[in-house]
């Protein structure tokens, strides 16, 4: 029933400083670059963030509000999925040049020597 | 003599959460759009922006710290250019992308109907 509060900005309505900003955190790019690869879409607590779930919701919430993804709840999970055909058609080549340019994998969220909690 | 105060990250240590955060910005946006259309380095007084000056000059400065821009002093002036060889040989793409994603001229950032200060 929340899924009424999820505002989803339309492919005309994305704001490209908005973009830059939900990618300017390591921990969104992060998210980002695990939604890029995966196929299906994923749960909010499946990604592997040394933050508080607090944080999770603000990251995924700034991602949201800014159109870089789309989230609906199923049951009680939330899912997330990248919006990849609107910000290519939007902003083309931006979202490759982000992926293509950010740190390998957890490189970019965790300290050295600091296991991600789960 | 100001200018051992300006720091610049070199190459090697741009980082891309930086670079996308100094590029968030609608009136940083305009700065590196104009400087991108700019044959040469550009006064920091030369930019038709409707903010204060010390507004300005921490746009440059977040701008510069990200290695988005190059400033230097010249007599009482501080001319700034691209870092585009720079930024397109760590993040290729990324600057192009975001060019062309940004909103044409000084609608990027006046208000409709405002006159840009000068």
């Amino acid at each position: 029933m929340n899924s009424m509060t999820l505002l989803h900005p339309t492919r005309e309505e994305l704001q490209i400083a908005s973009v830059l900003h939900a990618l300017s955190d390591p921990q969104r790019l992060r998210i980002v670059q695990s939604l890029a690869e995966s196929p299906a879409p994923r749960r909010c607590g499946s990604f592997d963030l040394d933050v508080t779930k607090s944080t999770l919701t603000h990251h995924f919430r700034v991602l949201r509000e800014a159109g870089v993804i789309d989230q609906r709840e199923e049951g009680t999970a939330r899912l997330n999925c990248l919006r990849r055909a609107d910000l290519d058609e939007r902003f083309p080549g931006l979202l490759d040049a982000v992926l293509a340019g950010a740190p390998a994998g957890a490189a970019a969220v965790a300290p050295a020597g600091a296991p991600a909690l789960r």
